[in-house]
């Protein structure tokens, strides 16, 4: 941090940090999530963060610092440039230059997880139609900013129709609004592997948590930028700047670790606060060091750096060279934008008109082990039920059809999915739920969890079972 | 189909094939799953099945053959093993020689979806220790049996670590019965980086559904063996063989499409089946085929290739060369079972004794969205609740406990997860649970789906809230 914030003094940065402590220090003092009560008051204030990496101690009910700051001041966007920064850093893809743009609240790290059964865990994957909207703006408007011109989004939504669709559905939407920048799709197991073998391909890339997780380490491993690259977390209000490594606790204070991380998170922080020309002079000074082949050990490569150098020294070479460009590489250029646009995070979502909801049916799960896993049995069992018409229509085991008219190699462990509904799928009650839910109990079978079936303006919301 | 069959022949496998139509002709008839009901018994009896690449039509209800034999026929391994061949087929990574064991039947691919209010849609991930185990157990036989020296295990259980985790302890428990295999385990996240930039690093590697096909499709990519491999579909009774690659029907018909996908599945089936000295034939001759610099167009290369040929060419050159070994690549050599061990699909799985399970509270979710979603007033609301000590102890949105005492900037949709209890978390009964659900109901509320929370063996079987 030190380093780091050195170089910004010298290149003239008007910043006035405040400093919080975080991390280690203040988890041993019992705070759980790892940042004392009165620090959230500082980031209201500052609203901007510069955070050194950190440990999250293992075990103990610790909580991770990242995901709490994320979600608790609703920091929705995480941004990852990355760059290629060949010779200097070496690489199979010199061209590279995207710019990953993650969602970075919801999906399966929402972290909703039950074990209802002996056999079956159960983890929530949750996306939301504002969460979706949100990122997939601000993509575009990043885009727009950064003078970009291709926007891809990746998601799975050949298999998630409903999850997935969604997202894929509010880019579509979205990417209408901006005409002169080119809007793309790829499902993210082959656009994670042409990210891996053909990353010049793209330019920027807005997709869900977890896709967004895996494909930024990625794009930062093969352009052998891990060490190098600074990303920020947005939200509307709040925005954090990072280094995208974690810590390194056994080289810490050691005068050897390359500072190039945070100081990289700290230039896309001066972007933000709108101190473009400062954030320039840096990255460019930073370039300039890298061409003149002043190297940490990371990076340090026999024939193409000259000088092995540590922490301070490396910063230091960046100072002297403020002012300068690089010669080889492109130099930055951030847009000196007019002010007025400049906190990109707040982003105005689309008013829409309330669906017409109405309930037609719940999938009750039900935990049962008996008679080996028949579904025969446990089907013939609750056809008994009759909720004024609401009987049971079909049982599922890990999606698949399995009653009536399974297939004897479907394999069946002890979590069973019962769907109810009126023969003619027509509106049912609230009440006619619990009378389904009662009977079950009476027959003497554990239900474990319930999913009510709606369906939204006369549209199916809820996917079919495999083999129905 | 055609080139594949006869190569084999000109090899002399012993089989039998029993032709049947899938695909195109089928869906056409209405027969929604592609593959006609008499079609099975064949299937139930050779047990074998080498399938040509086909198309599920977009739209129209249509479901996806693969999906419906794997699951159908439980065919809960997919096996694909990804080399390079180095000069013939350009890659960065001459060294690569790995085999990717996907969980083919589980995780987010059950498809079990719902969307219950207007902003979220939700996809349920089952992760289940049979189906873990079963996997898991698979790849250290296989490793076992090809004489491969590490199994690396990839989750996301920091994040995920009831579901994850379950799959992560599954593996460490088996591990510990192959003493003489190294068992190792990455997160998805950086494991994916490792295997788009270090693929040597890799031997076997086991994960779950989701992670496997991101994986399988790097791996293929930067090996260039895309339109090379081929992979197993392995069941307890039935296996499938295939090429990686989907149909192609601009190229149909045209002797240009490379058979060599198929080819490779068509030896991993003869291995299946007990004739390893026929699969290392054909695999030997092919690769001398590619040695030979003979190379259909989608891997010709100028100053490589020797060359250019049709489908039918590619294989009579394959045919001509029967009996040849390669002499720059390193000849196949398949294990020669005792024939004992040929249905490497049977795993038997570990007895367990059932945990001692306790109900102790629910999780009811809600749809809501007056006063502008302000979790203070749904909280206040709730307090009413008392089904016979059963309480409301805390609401979350998207995962973040927003009452009591949520942060303002916590972004709240209209899908409320409530935390019921009894004070003490004491144990409860399903008519308190149901009790629960018509309280939430008569104070107005929509509740849209439950989840039970239980322990097993005293052990808490829910993730807490974060922020909790």
């Amino acid at each position: 941090m030190k380093a780091t914030l050195n170089i910004l003094e010298a290149a003239g940065a008007q910043i006035e940090p405040e400093v919080i402590e975080i991390g280690e220090q203040v988890y041993l003092k019992g705070i759980s999530s790892g940042i004392e009560p009165r620090a959230w008051d500082s980031l209201r204030e500052t609203k901007v963060f510069l955070k050194s990496p950190i440990t999250t101690p293992q075990g103990g009910g610790f909580k991770s610092l990242n995901v709490t700051t994320r979600k608790t001041l609703g920091l929705y966007a995480n941004v990852r440039p990355c760059k290629a920064y060949s010779p200097y850093i070496r690489t199979h893809f010199p061209k590279t230059d995207m710019v990953i743009i993650r969602e970075n609240e919801e999906d399966l790290y929402a972290g909703i997880e039950h074990r209802q059964t002996d056999d079956v865990y159960q983890c929530l994957k949750l996306i939301s139609r504002p969460g979706s909207e949100k990122i997939i703006r601000y993509a575009f408007e990043y885009a727009k900013k950064y003078n970009r011109k291709k926007v891809t989004c990746m998601t799975k939504d050949n298999i998630m129709k409903l999850a997935d669709g969604l997202f894929h559905s509010v880019f579509n939407e979205v990417a209408k609004e901006y005409p002169d920048i080119e809007a793309d799709h790829k499902i993210i197991d082959i656009g994670t592997a042409l990210i891996a073998d053909k990353p010049e391909m793209f330019d920027v890339i807005v997709t869900l948590n977890l896709y967004g997780d895996i494909i930024s380490d990625v794009a930062a491993q093969i352009t052998g930028s891990v060490g190098l690259g600074g990303s920020s977390n947005v939200g509307e209000e709040v925005a954090m700047f990072e280094a995208i490594h974690g810590s390194a606790p056994d080289i810490s204070g050691q005068n050897i670790a390359n500072p190039s991380g945070l100081l990289n998170g700290a230039i896309m922080m001066l972007v933000h606060i709108g101190q473009p020309e400062v954030a320039e002079k840096i990255s460019n000074a930073w370039m300039k060091t890298l061409e003149d082949g002043i190297h940490t050990g990371d990076i340090y490569q026999e024939g193409i750096s000259s000088q092995l150098v540590g922490t301070q020294e490396f910063a230091q070479a960046v100072i002297d060279r403020i002012g300068l460009k690089p010669e080889k590489m492109t130099p930055a250029e951030f847009q000196k934008g007019d002010g007025s646009d400049d906190n990109m995070g707040a982003i105005k979502l689309t008013k829409r008109k309330p669906s017409k909801k109405e309930l037609i049916g719940l999938d009750v799960f039900i935990d049962w082990k008996e008679s080996n896993n028949d579904a025969n049995v446990i089907g013939d069992r609750l056809r008994a039920v009759d909720a004024g018409g609401v009987n049971m229509q079909l049982i599922t085991n890990r999606g698949v059809k399995v009653y009536p008219d399974g297939m004897k190699e479907t394999f069946c462990s002890d979590h069973w999915r019962v769907r109810f509904f009126n023969a003619d799928q027509s509106v049912i009650t609230h009440a006619q739920i619990l009378d389904v839910m009662k009977q079950v109990q009476d027959l003497g079978f554990d239900f474990i969890k319930t999913e009510n079936l709606y369906t939204f303006d006369g549209e199916r919301g809820f996917s079919l079972a495999q083999g129905e």
